[in-house]
């Protein structure tokens, strides 16, 4: 593990760090911002995603060495005092722990689908512009072993340093892209032997009452607009029974709701993750 | 309706909405602040709370009306132009609708409890110290028709203004009471005739396999600590399946499915909401 020292916080190998809230809107070029020892290590075990270089706190380097030297490929580690860091990010980084991946190139959907089995779990998000929403959704794509997330190109990157981090590394995780039409779409994933559910308010089949088996796609759109007609028009339509007096639900919590339900997870009572971070925690 | 125009950000009239986010933290001595047309919806029509002034932008005046008129009791209506609105607030009030909100007396747990029918469902969080969580976790509690969230003293103010927010109005909604020991208020919950789950990865029994009917509480701890062991000692821990490589779930999330699982709403197709507030969308 290579560990680099930084004392100033001009010095030009962390520029990539620098001034992080700005970057955050004018954008990266092809990187983006990993935080935490959870989504760090997420990212170094990434067969898509590189680590760039890892800056961290003085105090957190003991802490984060065994999932570094662990992983296949070892960035540098540069270590700062928390006055350097906070001069360099431009902010309090709490948490101590940042890293810059690399995006590389972007997946293709059909790449995608050509390596699904038999029995599949994919998620197509249509107009999820909240990185909250998007990132949680991930994180619920990967508790419930989704095997991919299609985005509409209405939907905000899930790279987005928020994104990534509400997803806790699961969009750094579950594979990804960006599909130019959802509504054609449709018709592609049914010619491959999916069964097209879209998740809306006004759904025809309370979602408690669907069964099924092998190949699922499970459409979701924002909670303001919904799905667009032409696209409900095309495929099963489900609902989550709500109270008649208060029937909002967080596109998010509708997520989790139905990924459940279609996901085949069966396991044992599991112990608390040891990963867990517990910055991360309510 | 009494609208109240103010053009001198001091006007001791919108005195409770100067510096929000400063007030946020030392606090508002029995008060709170309500955000947004929906939430401010479900104040007016608060059997429990009351809504002591509105403050909303001009260029939203007119689609208030209707609400602000509607309501049992009409409270003062101060406008102002963004200038002057942002100024009282002291950053950006994009959603332009503010009101402040009297917290009154708090409710008691065994009052609740002699509300409630021989069917329903409660949630009892524990440890639930952010304010997305808990708002979220109102959120849904409202969504699927539980009749009272009690939290004990190590959960965070429901009544704070990102929890309101988050909650969509549902923390003013959905009763809510402190308790001292949600450990010793097991025992009174199950001689009230509750069957009470905890909610836990360490859970014995996959929560698809649960069948209830009559009362139902519902504990939910935080992501990192979990419930305390003497509480899951006390009751049937359920777990909701995970991927083995994934096994992380928001609380929040957490709760939706499992308050899905327990809800008795059996409701038609419902038309998207008329209410909801298309600022508070994805």
């Amino acid at each position: 593990m290579e560990i680099i020292r930084i004392d100033d916080p001009a010095d030009s190998r962390v520029t990539p760090f620098l001034s992080i809230r700005e970057r955050d809107i004018v954008g990266r070029q092809g990187r983006f911002i990993a935080e935490g020892k959870v989504v760090l290590n997420v990212l170094l075990n990434s067969s898509r995603f590189r680590a760039e270089s890892i800056l961290v706190l003085e105090n957190r380097l003991a802490g984060l060495s065994e999932i570094v030297e662990n992983a296949p490929v070892k960035p540098p580690v540069y270590v700062a005092s928390r006055e350097v860091m906070d001069r360099i990010a431009g902010f309090p980084i709490h948490r101590g722990v940042l890293a810059i991946g690399e995006k590389g190139p972007a997946l293709d959907a059909a790449d995608i689908f050509d390596g699904l089995a038999d029995q599949a779990l994919i998620v197509v998000a249509v107009g999820i512009a909240n990185h909250d929403n998007l990132g949680a959704i991930f994180r619920n794509a990967a508790a419930f072993g989704a095997d991919a997330v299609l985005i509409d190109p209405t939907c905000c990157d899930p790279l987005y340093r928020k994104a990534i981090r509400v997803s806790v590394g699961a969009a750094l995780k579950v594979p990804f892209a960006t599909v130019p039409n959802p509504t054609s779409l449709a018709a592609d994933l049914m010619a491959r032997g999916f069964d097209t559910f879209a998740l809306s308010p006004r759904g025809r089949t309370d979602i408690r009452h669907i069964k099924t088996s092998g190949r699922v796609a499970l459409y979701l759109g924002t909670e303001g607009e919904g799905l667009p007609d032409a696209l409900l028009a095309r495929m099963q339509t489900v609902r989550i029974n709500m109270a008649k007096n208060f029937d909002s639900l967080n596109v998010a919590a509708a997520s989790a709701i139905a990924l459940h339900h279609f996901a085949s997870t069966e396991s044992e009572p599991q112990h608390w993750p040891e990963y867990m971070d517990r910055t991360l925690a309510s």
